[in-house]
């Protein structure tokens, strides 16, 4: 082994920094968690019945912790570029939750800084650790499906946010559809070149009059030739809905959603199957548990993290494109 | 073109003599249906109705028609010896539905007939014909599978027939297992070696009653080592269950059921597809056109035919030997 | 029964045309094949050996056979305005193969001259009575589904037809896309709104050479708010590949590819299943029978035919607008 | 919390002894390891590096270590007796492997231990823990499927072990089919009344050298009145089969195998699916962590086992006849 524990500070413990303080202590014996931060002081009960004793309520405490290796950012969006600043000065490798930001500049600072002080960051993306995208992946990669030609991504969440999250997230594109525009990337290895975007409110009319939709089909066309169509749905009833799909000259394949068990009963009306793993907490808790695995690997054996902020970058820039070509019914064209 | 048109006599318009005849008519361009036979002479207008002019009230006078090349006789069981042999004296190949006859004794004489007037005789097997069975066969035929070692048959009514019928047919191991031993030596293609019968009255006290059992499992011994697990029950509220399963030195394979259409629906409570096709008549429908396709071709081109008198009578010592372990409760040998 | 059997001639013994003729002997007792017309005179022979023995090299006398009630077109797409208009002229009722023509203006004049001489005419849209997406648009009627939000189409051919025929066919949106702007307004029961067209030529570069695209997708909107996304490819080595999602407000329905058979096996690499059936003569056989069927029934019965010239226009229209759109890069609106 | 974190002692620490090992260390919050023994020193360091310092090569100083709650049993069959019984002398709580022991005269006289000096005992009958069955299980008792009538279990190993150990192992049935004569039990909630097994040597003539078989089919009656019947064998070429079906009077369920992921990859020859998790500790891993999780939570809580001393007596009572079956060739009535 090259070096001891990564020692690792928390800062945010919402419903995903609980995640990621759960992995770090109790499934990934190389790391541990010596210290949580979080504005809200309640919250210092929770980080110690999880058996980390040391909480801060802010930030720079966290910093000033010199053992430290990382720090693995949960909190709000519009903290990130102050924190991972923060962080990165005093030399602090940084796992950032997804968004980095909404803004493209403020990225591009973000990817400055950390270019600058030369510690890693590693973007919260954590689809890209689903053990069947990662199969997907290399089924591409290997040449198995040949040269890539269309990509299908049908990604539906089982029930909207709160309108709150929705005006401060930025909008479904940001929010909801940057994943599936960072798994474009991700399956077919090739950048977007244009994005149009089709949208429409059918799933709650408040949701059209904060400026928002809840329903969209965005279809993208590749460097590499190949074309993608994205469907999002804010609500779809039989649960979370997270398929791909990827078509080549050498063939085709697809992965579909996790379920809790394999049964299928069958009765008078026919058979039936559970729903499947709802929500993402459930459907992605392995991807959760191998990202910050592998950031955790990435710093001990000082190896490059495996998503950064170009990823975030360009995902953020194929949303905002997506955004534009909404309102201007046109496809966009991305410059790069 | 070796000849003409096959001329073809039906004996019995039940529910299967009109499938048998629907076939000849609509589906089989190379035969000709000349005369239909039927006791009941109400049965005529349906037979005029579907294009047969001539109708008989009794066999003879279909033996009689020195045109028809071949009878296919679907009247009831205990008509076969008698209508096959006459039907035989008169050089006309037959058809006859299953069973042949529940006696072994009959089945010889029905067999030492067809020798001596050198007419063909296919037995209604039609499971034979089914287009998944068929697959299974060749992969084990194609050594796909290897050397087979574990047979399992699913085999499974939607409700069981009346008690009349039940008491009249011979029993569940002679009406409705019969079908599947066929399919154990059809797959496998080796001889059963050993019979071991359990059997249970747990869908009808009354089928009790009456000495017959509604569920059952049998275990079979083959004579090249395999083993087979034959299960059954007279309802399956789910519908008619007709799934095969071989698993061999190479591999597994197996066949489910049929379904009317290929939708799932998926909604809060999970996904759903329809029942299985339901009954035979649906199920077997394209097996049916087959079997007697297949019968036909063996006439017009003089072939063997697929299905015979010995492998009826190796079925019906199958059941036989079930019925016999269920009532001494060990094992039963078959001597061939 | 309210008539005698439907008196039919057909005209063009293509392969399709066969299909129809065969349907017509041998599956459809209440239809009457009297006469089959050709301009290559050397399918007499084939004619004849269907069991047909009535053979005109040219169209005319098949109108001027007065016992048809019907014709039944199945003659180059340029000759469809002509022979509909003399048909028409002399009563006869007409189904006539996809596309009724390429040209929106030509699909008007047809429509005037049907209803001008009030004879039927149902346009071959063959889909509409495959038995799955039957299935899929009565969930959708029935309410099962809710409001329609988002149908996704998946259509690809195992290959690409001929250069020839590609050019003479108008393009893949006129030849191969129209069968799914129809079936997205079968199963929507709406009508489409705009429609963009991402296009590509990733199969074979000579297709692109003369003009026309191999790979696409197209998205839809409806009146209905819903929104719909087409996938096609000229070339899926895996075979013909026919699905179609239909997502809504009260749950998702999705109907697959149909097999040879149902077996899988299972051997050191995995489970293996069949390609799907292939091409559209076996994928879809029963629909090709049910099309017919229900054109008989029409005419027997006096009803409506299923699909009608205003059908054809429709979906020609869209078709036009996707390769506007393509050309343009923009969606369009269509205007009705 | 009713009380601190449960302290535990592990005794063997081989394949079985490191699952447990690490599921205690990494994902049981609420136990502790204090000590790990085993006889062969070299192991001190894996424990040590695993995070446990204390390492014995005596069961006897295990024991003694007072602060101990329980001891978890991973040493080899014929040390359970012995080990159980001093572990229960010193008042700690046992969790013993499977078999508890091949002889049913010492089951009983663990049981009489237990019951003597009041400690728990659980058994690891890990696939009870299985979602899948337990899944099962609870669709059986809601009542979901009605009067269970006919119960399939498929229970093949990818791959026979050594010959070595099949001879310790007591043989097939006590080594391998146990886990499913208590699968039987478990799934239908009654006692098996009579057993009949029909055995084969199919996969190593040198299995059948050494008396034993590689390949069974087992038939169970229960006292309920339903029918099992169990598959075996000792190789399935394409990996760990483990199916489970279970046939009611209201319908019929069934729980097919896991797989890493849910891709199928469609090309020239058809569709394709990875093989099944291979072997035991894949496919059962999150039941390994239930069954101990809740074996700690049993202490903790002061809860009955979930699985027990009586249910390993009965699932031996049913192996055993199952031999003796095997070796009369008649069905072998269970007598408690």
């Amino acid at each position: 082994m090259s070096k001891e524990k990564v020692k690792i500070g928390i800062a945010g413990l919402g419903r995903i920094g609980k995640v990621h303080l759960e992995n770090l202590i109790y499934r990934l014996p190389d790391a541990e968690v010596l210290v949580v931060m979080d504005i809200n002081p309640e919250l210092k009960e929770l980080s110690t019945s999880l058996g980390v004793s040391k909480f801060y309520p802010n930030f720079q405490d966290l910093v000033d912790e010199t053992r430290l290796d990382a720090i693995v950012i949960c909190s709000p969006t519009d903290t990130h570029l102050e924190y991972i600043e923060r962080a990165a000065i005093a030399g602090k490798h940084v796992f950032c939750e997804k968004p980095l930001s909404i803004s493209v500049t403020e990225i591009d600072k973000i990817k400055s800084i950390i270019e600058k002080y030369r510690v890693k960051l590693q973007v919260g993306f954590n689809r890209r650790f689903d053990r069947n995208f990662v199969k997907l992946k290399s089924l591409v990669e290997s040449g198995r499906i040949g040269d890539p030609h269309i990509l299908k991504i049908t990604s539906r969440d089982p029930a909207p946010p709160s309108l709150e999250y929705i005006i401060s997230s930025g909008g479904m594109f940001m929010d909801m559809t940057i994943h599936d525009f960072d798994m474009a990337r991700f399956i077919t290895g090739s950048e977007v070149k244009e994005v149009f975007a089709n949208g429409a409110v059918l799933v709650n009319p408040k949701i059209g009059e904060i400026g928002d939709i809840d329903t969209a089909i965005v279809t993208l066309t590749f460097q590499n030739g190949a074309l993608a169509t994205i469907d999002n749905s804010r609500q779809a009833v039989y649960g979370y809905d997270q398929r791909i799909e990827i078509f080549g000259s050498k063939g085709m394949s697809l992965v579909g959603n996790t379920y809790p068990d394999t049964h299928t009963i069958y009765d008078r009306t026919g058979g039936h199957t559970p729903p499947p793993l709802n929500f993402f907490m459930q459907r992605y808790t392995e991807a959760y548990l191998d990202e910050i695995k592998q950031f955790v690997h990435a710093i001990r054996y000082d190896k490059e993290v495996p998503v950064d902020a170009y990823d975030a970058l360009r995902a953020t820039q194929i949303a905002r494109a997506a955004r534009e070509s909404l309102q201007k019914q046109k496809p966009i064209r991305l410059e790069y």
